[in-house]
């Protein structure tokens, strides 16, 4: 575990709040009204105050234009938009480990960015006769928690939240193009130095890797999260970049597609960061957002850990 | 690369050729003057002839009652069923470096298990502005090279020729089911025992894990490749092994599902091989089947080494 409520909260407020505010102002009265969370008098967010989890999910959402999206998989996968939290735990996954561990804390409310019952849209019925799922729904049933997953919509923000967590959390934002933030520029860097520093701030004991590792790099696309083959070698193909580092990969997609791409005579890298590893900061921007937008509930980053070791 | 034409053609022989002469009975005489490979008369296999790209497919195919399956994977990715076979190349994936060591080899025709261009289906109209597809194409046209998937027709042949290839290699076909081989019993033997085995046996240099190696297992569920988290999860679900050993996974799926039933307190273990490195020997019981079925043809089993580097 990393340290609970260890994120800085020392920038950026001042610029969301602001952007909060046009927002609710831009999509008027009745939005405001149903989640009076801005006071557009002060200028200043309330400090104390309850919430529900849809009034939480709401305010969120509304940053975000067209959110929620058509078939979106960003929906409750257990308890009531009703329920009035009373803690908040952010996290990558609600694994049977972090429900435990928001019992503890109090909290009846996980916000997730990933599935919570082992498939992309949380479809339980094959699951049914499952004992695993079958303990996990029970353990959050009998302890009323509701977990929402916060993922189309939080890469839907501008800028990215997952993005902006773990380029903070790398300290590479200086790097980042200003409208692209995926695509960065560093000055000539070994490949090798860039895997220590990912291994290092991301918590990584072991990455994969194709391609030259003391070659020197400057243009990188960096894809947290398991964007899928297309995304991935697409991006490779329009940006060529001398490295792309992602979260996840299907290794008969992007890997052999590096391995050909390298075999033609292209200066091409691939780093795999672990899917957890790469999009893990984005629950800590989420920790962050909330100290910010609903400073009177406690709210804790559980950091799950990696699911995978190395032997 | 591991040694060309090493592995042995000691075995399966004759119930083989049984196998595929009771089949060419059943199906009747059209197909047998149609792939003329197997002497009724003299039960022996030709030692000379020529084939056709498509004689040999068809010879394969014709072992698996069904196939070609619609909406079959198993189709030509590259070249014409009508070229005349100069050689044979069996290997996982026809990457670049494959194609190149097959125009060395001096053959024409490359059987593979895995994609060609990067996706499941193969599709390449969303590649068409791609210049590592169009080097790759361009190679394969200008040599004439024939590339043909093998992976729903080797999968469902019986015993599953992958599954059979892979416990060969391993020298683990003593401890499988006989009905279904994917399920092994053994001895009580250390998980890091086996990891060591997988190892040394099918050249990996690290596995993905989840579990206690040190703890014992006796039954094993092994799927090789990436068979998807429904398989791999409904069969720990179903078959409830001590330790499920597999290709690959997406981290979201199987890798959470195993954390959540440890959490639960369920005694099961996750390896994760790699998906080449669990069904390369796919390729060499193809070389296998090659030697002994159209014997007069150059065949090479060229491993394409993984991909997939640890740093």
């Amino acid at each position: 575990m990393i340290p609970e409520n260890s994120l800085s909260l020392s920038h950026g407020n001042q610029s969301r709040r602001k952007f909060i505010y046009n927002m609710t102002t831009a999509v008027g009265v009745g939005m405001v009204l149903s989640v009076p969370l801005v006071s557009k008098a002060a200028g200043l967010v309330k400090e104390t105050g309850t919430y529900t989890v849809k009034q939480v999910i709401d305010l969120f959402m509304k940053q975000v234009p067209g959110a929620p999206f058509p078939n979106t998989v960003d929906t409750l996968k257990s308890g009531s938009p009703d329920t009035v939290v009373t803690g908040i735990v952010t996290t990558m996954f609600a694994t049977i480990d972090v429900i435990r561990k928001a019992i503890d804390l109090g909290a009846n409310f996980i916000i997730v960015h990933e599935p919570t019952f082992y498939n992309h849209t949380d479809a339980t019925d094959w699951l049914k006769d499952d004992d695993v799922y079958q303990y996990k729904i029970d353990l959050l049933n009998k302890h009323n928690i509701a977990v929402w997953r916060n993922h189309d919509t939080i890469h839907q923000l501008n800028p990215d939240g997952v993005t902006k967590g773990v380029l903070d959390q790398l300290g590479w934002q200086q790097y980042a193009d200003k409208d692209l933030p995926n695509i960065l520029t560093f000055p000539p860097t070994p490949i090798k130095d860039i895997i220590a520093r990912t291994k290092d701030k991301l918590h990584i004991d072991k990455v994969r890797f194709i391609g030259d590792a003391s070659q020197n790099c400057t243009k990188v696309l960096f894809i947290p999260g398991a964007a899928g083959g297309t995304r991935q070698i697409q991006g490779i193909s329009k940006i060529k970049p001398d490295l792309l580092i992602c979260g996840e990969i299907s290794e008969w997609e992007t890997a052999e597609y590096v391995r050909d791409a390298r075999a033609k005579g292209d200066k091409i890298s691939l780093i795999v960061l672990g899917h957890i590893a790469s999009e893990e900061p984005g629950s800590a921007f989420m920790l962050q957002w909330l100290k910010e937008n609903v400073p009177s509930i406690k709210a804790t980053h559980v950091y799950c850990e990696n699911s995978l070791s190395f032997m």
